[in-house]
């Protein structure tokens, strides 16, 4: 019996939510024993208890086995205080749950290549895997304040932190799952600028001694900027600190015009088979202009669905089958708006659900 | 008379130089007096004097109206630890002159279209100048070490600080650039994860009051790397701190497929009527597997003079037509082998200058 932590969120987390979870339904009916449960997260949670997660929820969450979450955000909540943002509620769970690997799959559905701004020949078939290290560095390092310094002068300061042991364990997770793929770890820093950077990069290089077979590169971030954009297929997996791998892991994502449809998994290192603790989420945001019309695109939240099903609910098969099914649709031509060919007739959340499930059971 | 230090540098860096050089004294004949001198800097200085940069060639530049800075680095230099490196002149400079603005152009040369990997109706014609903050920022703010705690684990640290001064001049710098172009300024920062960004965005909002002509918007650095790729052409100027900028502007410039071709300015300000001190550079490296053959595109080099001729020597008229002759060079398609199609031939780094020399004259 899996333990599942429901947190629909803000704007169209809730109807792309409510969708994934008869996917949820798919797959008990294929035998996995799952105890759902639900809770609040973001702009929701600040308007019922004044914070963007309660701390019941966040023990909830350590009492589960994976926690789904749909996207928080709107303009209601701009207004506040950076700590009481619906923002908080993600770092909060990242940062209590312990989930150091941010696994970001930029791929590119050939299917969607026209709406990439890339010539397709750089993108067709692309399949990169950013790992970003999401516990530690400039997100939560202290100190960090916003003062006002003797002189009446306003003075703010962040400190980026990294112990060689929050290094090591996120770049085993990168080189295991290379392990899965093509053998490649491309280590992401600015160790010629920054003293975290010149650590991470010794202690990459030191972990890789454990995987003689990936090969290990290193390529400062400004760099692998602009390496994303000039030949995209020169990656496999990127593994990088939680600051780049928020800027590099969002360009990575747009290059393959998919970005309505991607997944991500936040993982308690990879476990022993497929029983890591995670969070799953779109890439995606709460979209407010949409939100409530019925006409989101659910399969970001379904793929990381399957990312739960592989990682957390140690199914495989289960993600392998529903991957494929999603795919299927996608080739099909099933369309949601935000992907559909401008003239071409769209299908709600609701339909693209049902195509996904129609897929499922034809199988 | 202006004084112009010159600082060839390592791998390719001399051999652009020396043909840059033929364009200054194009200036010269044109009525501009120039006083130059000439140093080392990066790999050739620690050759020579132990250090990328010798204290007394940082006095040189501070008795100097402008710097041409070549480019530095290479395999020799790389395995000596951070303090040393020969990137580390660069940085020295840039903190020692106070060159807070790095003014970093992505610019499209249409005849190059075909080089970019993004679609060409998304790049035509683009012009993006991303105004980089970079003396404070990560890459200088203390504390920062890598050490041993007690329980015998490295652990490394950087600060990135920034005041409410050091914020508003470079935003300063950006909202007088915009009145130049398109009047629309992109503030990019991380306001909703670090103290820095939560004061960033508060002084560029503050600095706006004084520009109302100026459009100000802001965009956090994940989302700007985002957009960047997807629709390039809704940025007019971005302003950024240290770190985003060296990345975003990388990004930028890459999505140009003009890579090779686009100069940058360092300047400490925008100073009176075009007389900043500054220092100039091509955005490129030092090219070490071509160093030494002739072939490298002098262009970059040659256009970061012009910006040199508009920024530090106030000769806007002159910048004007190095840079049209620099136009009509390419469009006729002269090219060195960087920039020129397969199975066409190019020509050496002397004949590409000689051809933008001719393009002057024939005026
Ligand atoms: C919402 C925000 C705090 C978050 C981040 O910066 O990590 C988001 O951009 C992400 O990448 O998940
Ligand atoms: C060489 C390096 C220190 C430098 C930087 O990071 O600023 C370079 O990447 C740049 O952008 O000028």
């Amino acid at each position: 019996m899996f333990k599942l932590l429901v947190l629909p969120g803000d704007g169209i987390g809730p109807e792309i939510v409510r969708e994934t979870l008869r996917v949820v339904d798919w797959a008990r009916n294929a035998g996995l024993r799952i105890e759902l449960s639900e809770a609040l997260a973001g702009g929701a949670s600040i308007d019922a208890v004044g914070a963007p997660i309660a701390e019941d929820v966040v023990e909830q969450a350590l009492a589960s086995d994976a926690v789904l979450f749909g996207a928080v955000g709107g303009p209601k909540w701009d207004h506040l205080p950076r700590p009481q943002r619906p923002e908080m509620g993600i770092l909060r769970l990242r940062q209590a749950l312990d989930l150091y690997a941010n696994l970001r799959p930029a791929v590119c559905f050939d299917e969607l290549l026209d709406a990439s701004a890339l010539k397709p020949e750089l993108i067709r078939g692309l399949d990169i895997l950013i790992v970003r290290e999401a516990t530690a560095g400039v997100y939560f390092s202290l100190p960090r304040a916003n003062e006002v310094g003797p002189d009446g002068q306003r003075r703010a300061y962040d400190t980026q932190a990294y112990t060689e042991a929050e290094i090591a364990r996120v770049c085993r997770t990168a080189f295991e799952l290379a392990r899965t793929r093509q053998r490649r770890v491309c280590s992401v820093d600015k160790a010629n600028v920054m003293e975290t950077g010149a650590l991470w990069r010794a202690v990459a290089t030191e972990v890789a001694a454990d995987y003689p077979d990936v090969e290990l590169s290193h390529m400062y971030a400004d760099n692998c900027a602009m390496q994303l954009v000039r030949r995209p297929d020169q990656f496999d997996v990127i593994v990088t600190d939680n600051l780049f791998g928020d800027i590099l892991s969002d360009a990575a994502a747009a290059l393959t015009g998919s970005l309505g449809l991607l997944p991500s998994a936040s993982l308690s290192g990879l476990g022993q088979g497929g029983n890591s603790r995670g969070l799953y989420e779109p890439i995606h945001g709460s979209a407010p202009d949409i939100a409530g019309q019925g006409v989101a695109n659910p399969i970001a939240t379904i793929l990381s669905f399957a990312l739960c099903l592989r990682w957390s609910f140690d199914r495989a098969d289960l993600a392998d089958r529903l991957e494929r099914a999603v795919r299927r649709v996608v080739s099909s031509g099933v369309r949601t708006p935000d992907i559909a060919h401008p003239g071409v007739a769209a299908v709600s959340t609701i339909e693209m659900t049902d195509a996904v499930l129609a897929a499922l059971a034809a199988e």
